[in-house]
């Protein structure tokens, strides 16, 4: 008990002490659109000149352009946010909803397990105090983004989503900045700028969509959808053996730290109610549920107890919180459960398990299959997008692409149909365990069976044989997916199969997947992708070593590292490292080629040498050249001085 | 100086306490050749029963097989072991070498630096004391393993691979554990039993090396090819400004322990001869090194005043210790150099940029690729392999794959053929920084142009953004390029481009590597490497908590990290985990799907819903299907007295 009091104080203390601080060297900078509202958050890291010429008293220095970063950690990278979890977050859309003229504010909220809870005075220590009213479509009303877009309308969620995509790309100055590999996109159709109409094309379309439940008008509006920046979403959530209110508002603001796009609340214990209040009304990122966890508290955790009627309940509860997507486990079907049977794993999806057995128990089919018009009409009533669950996922290698997970897929296909038909947005939920080789089948079977919505993955995991390390083993079949056209990469943290996650777990969960979703974008082909790349190894080159912390995906590790080896200040503008000491240094060396190459020929270095070579008179030649480069050499151990320094420091 | 003082004393501490010791619950097994002197080590992990039936006080077990598990460890790992550090391991391979009678043992050493330092008495106190004489080929003769298997002959050395690769699967008793996803092998050959013959085609061909030194008897053989299983090598090496000689054995021994396949010395500071000789006489894997790092250091650092006769002599010296691969740099042609001058981060090798610099000052051709048949003659005295080092390797994603690159794997091509002319066994180095979409035609290519010679790459790290996190940016590129056909991937740190790694980094990095080797061979269907997974995943399914631990890569972290949600013994052997708590468990709930599964048919499961579903009298049908689940459901939340338990004790 006394570890989990001790872990709740410090998140007491953490969330007490809260305000918005920015990464080492970086800056909040705001874009704005077409509105002086819409203003767009991203941080730009500030970098040092580079040494030209000169010496070393009187340096010829450029400077450097700053690079942008795209930020999900809205208000808390803001040293200029007054951050009161107690308030929760500005409402940004609010004016926006308003604007629009299709929602109401309802007097009281519509769900019967929502009043009795707040009717119920045993809670109000948990409560979160300023509850703000729902709102909901007025009658006969759809408001979501994909009715909007469907319709025509560019939403300024849409040039908000548009705006924060391009990441002001155009302000950069450097060349060699925006150089990159060419791309390989499968199909994904990436353009040099997204506009506001190509961002409403593609939700009307069905390729993307913008999470945004009228209920949750803190989040900043962002996009899931494979021709856009590759997503990663977070789970916390506590559950009944483990972590209190204040360690899971602590792990939603630490995820946006460090790069959640989404953040999903899984849990599972007592409150979680109160828990889910507490996490929309902080977070600047949209929120996922799994709305069967809560429903099957309420009926005591007995599956085949679950109905409809609580489970129709438990949606408006969650949709009136803010919830802005639901994962449903529509595609469990009755048929399909005994195809697990045989399988290494059976089936590994608490959704799925979860509406097995109600289908079993019953031998009905599932209700969220049989009710999912109904859930649809709910949905669009505020927004909140559908993520169609992936219940029978492999839970082993050995289990990849059965007929199990196959029927499901096709089976979310037909519902992704449904949801359209409403205007609901929709993603679908993939795996889990996946083999490398096996990979790629499930993204094309995916993008067919469902008219490419959107897929949100698990991993996949490509091997079982490490717990301990699954957001590793994950984090290579995640980046592999997100090549090949996966829009949202679900993170796995290193207690993955055998505990909660705490907040480290979050954190190297995040960093794994958002070097995942990088990679993916680089692979891609997506533009600006790489920009942060050649910045860093721009700076690595030029031993700008406070550039290279800096615009690490997490500068205190870096910087640690560093000074693990080097920790005298001096070897941070030291010309050389710890890998190689300074006796002899390739990143030296290249730069002597590269001086070398521009005394001695104006033209194409490679061309120059040919030339020599080909000269009659090449001997002569070389040992000219050999001379001019002994001349020029008096200084190729440039930090000698340096070293003895450190030496006798170390 | 009083970290690096703590540091050697830590060291000193670890290696005096040093004795074979196992994983948790495993067994160290020989299986015996043609030969009783052809033991060829693994480990066994020795699994509980699994519980088939009966109840809590008469349970219906079965037993697991054992899972036998590649051991890269050698003596470390076996508790019967005397361990030594000062007097070495025992020569494992002694008698087989002297049983070819090719070989004469040397009054003295050849080199005449070796003779130089074993006379300074300044040394005594570094010096690794047992020192053998070494042996060298009798004139005229060839004693690499390439020349006996084009010879027809099979040696011990292969004959012990074959039984190391099979890892005596043949008796694995349970199915499900052999069973396994197709894989994509990319043209490798893979057969279901390796054998002693196939070892010699494989090395006859140039397909495979088995890198083994007659100056290393101590190193127990092992197969680095396409063909085979994938591995990993280690760097560890102190340099002039970190580590001393007590912490580089001590890494030598810990990389073993986690799986380095080979080891490579990369030391550049003052005592590296002295280093080698205790990394060596204490290595159960084979050793390379890059012997132009310690040229560099008898010229002082200056590369310009390198010469044949120095790095032929530091070829010698290291040949006569044992080193049983050279990375060579022969191929950093003059003419190569400036197309370097462009990219973003220049030459990024030590040795490439040593060549370039020493090509550039002379405006000479590389000495190395002048006198390669030299080398070429010299390795094939000591069975020295040689791993042709690609010096114009890209530094960032950038500059992956261009012209300096691929023009010097071209060079590597050509000298592979001067090599094999002379029976040297040879493999080839590759990249380095190469985003996800163009790993793939590096492997393409590195086969094409060298013949099929074994790929040796490091990583390659497929974004550059996350310095801190390079083990799993390279991590990642290295199960792709694995799963592609490369033979050996050497690892890299999270310290790597920050510092030099120490012990915990050593093992972070070979977790990350060991991780994608292994995928990689699921991925290529190579035969058997699915069976860990399998048996961890059935651990998993029946929640034999030890056993998932006991599998794992990392047995110590996956127990620690279950152990923080749930210290208690009783979840050891409970039937849920802290992820979902006591109330619902996906696996419980698989579990009751497969009963009800076997209670009501024999036949196909899905086929029994599908006819119930079609029966006239289907509504009667699923009543009674309902009912006879409810009845079978007495015990559906079986551990619901331990949840109890556990909640008020913690």
């Amino acid at each position: 008990m006394s570890t989990r009091r001790n872990n709740r104080e410090h998140a007491q203390r953490y969330l007490d002490g809260l305000q918005g601080h920015p990464f080492p060297n970086s800056e909040k900078l705001y874009l704005t659109g077409s509105r002086d509202d819409l203003r767009v958050g991203m941080r730009e890291v500030t970098l040092t000149p580079s040494v030209i010429g000169g010496d070393r008293a009187n340096p010829i220095t450029r400077d450097n352009d700053p690079i942008p970063v795209y930020d999900t950690a809205g208000p808390y990278s803001d040293p200029a946010s007054d951050i009161d979890v107690r308030a929760g977050l500005a409402p940004l859309r609010r004016q926006w909803i308003l604007e629009r003229g299709d929602t109401t504010e309802l007097a009281s909220v519509s769900s019967d397990y929502t009043q009795q809870r707040l009717a119920d005075a045993g809670f109000d220590h948990l409560r979160f105090e300023q509850l703000p009213n729902p709102r909901k479509a007025k009658a006969g009303a759809n408001v979501s983004q994909l009715h909007y877009a469907r319709n025509g309308v560019i939403t300024p969620e849409m040039e908000y989503v548009a705006i924060r995509e391009n990441l002001g790309r155009e302000r950069l100055r450097n060349e060699i900045l925006t150089q990159a590999q060419p791309g390989q996109s499968f199909g994904a159709n990436l353009p040099e700028r997204i506009t506001a109409e190509f961002v409403r094309s593609e939700v009307a379309a069905g390729r993307a969509i913008i999470p945004v439940n009228i209920n949750h008008p803190e989040a900043e509006p962002m996009i899931i959808g494979r021709n856009f920046l590759v997503k990663v979403n977070a789970n916390i959530g506590n559950s009944s053996v483990s972590s209190s209110i204040e360690e899971e508002v602590e792990k939603l603001v630490w995820s946006c730290r460090w790069g959640a796009d989404t953040v999903m609340d899984l849990s599972t214990g007592r409150h979680i109610h109160e828990t889910r209040e507490w996490i929309i009304r902080n977070s600047p990122v949209p929120i996922g549920t799994v709305p069967i966890y809560q429903a099957l508290e309420k009926v005591n955790g007995i599956a085949e107890d679950l109905t409809w009627p609580i489970f129709r309940d438990t949606l408006i509860e969650q949709a009136e919180q803010g919830v802005d997507y639901f994962t449903i486990h529509a595609g469990v079907l009755l048929r399909y459960v005994p195809m697990t049977a045989e399988r290494v794993t059976g089936i590994v999806s608490r959704g799925g398990s979860i509406m097995a057995k109600w289908c079993l128990s019953h031998h009905k089919e599932n209700f969220l299959y049989e009710h999912f018009e109904a859930i649809c009409e709910l949905c669009a009533q505020y927004d909140v997008a559908l993520s169609l669950g992936d219940g029978m996922r492999p839970g082993s290698v050995a289990d990849a692409n059965d007929r199990a997970q196959f029927a499901e897929l096709e089976t979310l296909g037909e519902l992704t149909k449904i949801a359209w038909k409403h205007d609901v947005q929709t993603i679908i939920e993939g795996p889990g365990h996946v083999p490398m080789q096996l990979i790629k089948v499930n993204m094309d079977k995916q993008l067919q069976e469902c008219f490419e919505a959107p897929f949100y993955t698990l991993g996949p995991q490509i091997t079982d044989i490490a717990p301990g390390y699954d957001h590793f083993t994950s984090g290579i079949g995640a980046a592999m997916i997100g090549w090949y056209g996966c829009a949202m990469l679900c993170y796995v943290t290193p207690k993955e199969h055998l505990g909660l996650p705490d907040k480290e777990d979050v954190k190297q969960g995040l960093i794994a997947y958002k070097i995942a979703a990088h990679a993916a974008d680089i692979a891609k082909g997506h533009p600006g992708a790489q920009i942060r790349d050649n910045a860093l190894s721009l700076a690595r080159f030029e031993f700008r070593w406070e550039d290279q912390f800096n615009l690490s995906l997490d500068p205190e590790t870096a910087r640690a590292y560093h000074d693990a080896s080097l920790p005298q200040e001096s070897a941070k503008v030291a010309h050389f490292c710890s890998m190689c000491g300074p006796k002899f240094c390739s990143m030296k060396i290249t730069q002597e080629v590269r001086d070398y190459a521009a005394k001695n020929g104006s033209g194409d270095p490679l061309a120059q040498v040919i030339e020599l070579q080909d000269d009659t008179e090449i001997v002569k030649g070389m040992a000219q050249q050999s001379e001019a480069f002994r001349q020029q050499g008096g200084q190729l151990y440039h930090a000698l001085s340096d070293e003895d320094e450190l030496e006798s420091q170390s």
